[in-house]
C-alpha cells in the first residue's frame, strides 16, 4: 500500500466541502432546473452535477493519481478499488434538497486499496461536519466523537424508510422492540447520526456506494458495525442493502430479524 | 369575544420561548435526570417540567385571566376552551431531546373561545421560529410564509411514523403514490414543515392537544387543512388522530385512503 499524505488529503476534502457549500447556497438562491433520471424518486439537479464537477476538477488537479467514483458519473467508470479512490455523493438527499432546501449532505469516503481511510459527511445547511481519519477517530465540528457506548435495543432510536417494511415484514417487530423509528431520507447523515449516538441503527434496502462510503469510514473509527442486510461485508462496487448500527444494537436487531 | 392585545401577547410568547431556549441549553449542559411516565416511549425530563413552570409563572403573572393547558399538568385541568387558553408543549419531541439533544420544539397555540389566534413552533437547537397571528399570516424567522401552493400527491413528501402502518394498512398505498415518507418524531415541527412546504402532509394516530395546537394555528394562516383521521374537526380537549396537509394533497390522500 503506497503512502499518501492522509492528513493533507483530509484537510483538502474538508476545505473543498466547505467551498462546495458556498456554491450550493449561491445556486439555491437562483432557480435551479430539475431533470428526472430513472423515475420521480430519483431527482437530479444541476447543483449535484456542478458540485461533482467542482470536486472532479479539484481532485484531478491536486491528486492526478486518485480516482473519483461519483453519483453523477462525470468521471471514469470504477470497477475496482485499487489505489486511492474518492467515493462521492455531491448531494445525498436530493429529494430533500429540492423539496426542503435542507436536510441534505455532501458525502465522501476516501479508500486506499479498498480500506476506508477518510470519511466526511457534511450537513450543508446545518453546517455540521462529521470527519474521520483512520486510526485517529472521528469528530463532529472539530469535537471528538466518543466510541459508541453500550445501548440496548429497547432504549434505541432506529431509522429506516417505512417502505422497507413491505420488503421485509419482520422490520415491523422492531417497532415494538425499540424506542422509536425515524426517517430522514439522507443515508450518509443517518449513518453519521449512528456514529454520534443520535440514532442506534440505520437500515436501507437500496444504497449505492456513494451513499455509504463516507458514513462507513466514520463508523469504523467509533466502533460501529456496517454490513448488508444479510450480514455480509459491503463491496462499494455495486448497490447493496445495509444495516449500520451500534454493535450491541446490531446484535439485538439481527436476533429479532432471525426469529421464525 | 373579549378583545385582548394580540400583538403584545404574540411578542411575549416569542420572547418567552427564546428565554426558555436559554434555560434549555443551560440545563442540557448539566446532566438532566429522566423519569419514565407511562412507559418507555413517554419520557419526561426535569427540563420539560422546568420549561412549563417558566411559562406558567410568566403567563399567570402577566395575564392573570389567561389559562394554561400544559403537557406536564402543572396548572388546572382544562375542560373547555372558554376565554384565552395557552396550549403548551414545553418540549415536543422529548425522546429526540433525550437521545439526540436536538430535533425538538416548543409548541404554543393561544386560543380565544376555541378559535386559534396565535401559533408558535420553535425548533430550539436550529433556532427556527415559526409564528402566526390570526389574519396576519405566518412567518419563519420573521420572513413571511407564502400561502400553501397547489402540489400533487406524486410530487409530495409525507411524514408519518412507520408504526401507523400497522394501525391502517392503507397507509402503505401512500408509499407508492408519493415522492417519499419521512418521520422526525416531533409533531409540532412536522406541522410547521407542512405550513412552509418542506412536507405536504403529516399523519398521526395519537396526539394530545399540546402536540397539535401551535401547528394548527400556523396552518390556519397559510391555507393548510387539519382534521382527525376520520375527517372530523379537532376539539383540542382530548387526544386525537390527525391529518395536517396541503389542501390539494389532503384531497388526494383521503381519496387513496377511501379506496376499497
Amino acid at each position: 500500500m503506497d503512502q499518501f499524505d492522509r492528513l493533507e488529503v483530509k484537510e483538502n476534502a474538508e476545505r473543498w466541502a466547505r467551498e462546495a457549500r458556498e456554491l450550493i447556497v449561491a445556486q439555491m438562491k437562483e432557480t435551479f432546473s430539475i431533470t428526472t433520471k430513472a423515475h420521480q424518486h430519483d431527482l437530479v439537479t444541476d447543483v449535484d452535477k456542478n458540485v461533482e464537477k467542482f470536486f472532479l476538477d479539484k481532485i484531478s488537479h491536486t491528486y492526478s493519481d486518485h480516482r473519483l467514483m461519483g453519483e453523477e458519473g462525470s468521471f471514469e467508470e470504477i470497477k475496482n478499488l485499487d489505489g486511492v479512490v474518492w467515493i462521492l455523493d455531491p448531494i445525498d438527499g436530493t429529494i430533500n434538497f429540492v423539496q426542503q432546501k435542507s436536510n441534505f449532505a455532501i458525502s465522501i469516503g476516501i479508500f486506499q486499496d479498498g480500506v476506508p481511510i477518510i470519511g466526511l459527511v457534511y450537513d450543508v445547511m446545518r453546517d455540521e461536519m462529521f470527519l474521520s481519519l483512520k486510526g485517529e477517530g472521528a469528530t463532529l465540528n472539530g469535537i471528538k466523537i466518543e466510541p459508541i457506548p453500550k445501548v440496548s435495543l429497547n432504549e434505541s432510536l432506529l431509522s429506516f424508510n417505512a417502505g422497507w417494511m413491505l420488503k421485509d415484514r419482520k422490520l415491523e417487530w422492531l417497532l415494538e422492540e425499540s424506542r422509536g423509528i425515524r426517517s430522514y431520507g439522507v443515508a450518509s447523515l443517518e449513518m453519521a447520526y449512528v456514529a454520534c449516538g443520535r440514532l442506534e441503527a440505520y437500515i436501507s434496502f437500496n444504497l449505492a456506494p456513494w451513499d455509504m462510503a463516507g458514513g462507513y469510514a466514520l463508523l469504523q473509527e467509533v466502533g460501529g458495525i456496517v454490513t448488508n442486510y444479510n450480514g455480509d461485508p459491503l463491496t462499494f462496487l455495486e448497490k447493496d442493502t445495509m444495516i449500520a448500527a451500534n454493535p450491541w444494537v446490531y446484535k439485538e436487531i439481527t436476533e429479532v430479524l432471525n426469529r421464525k
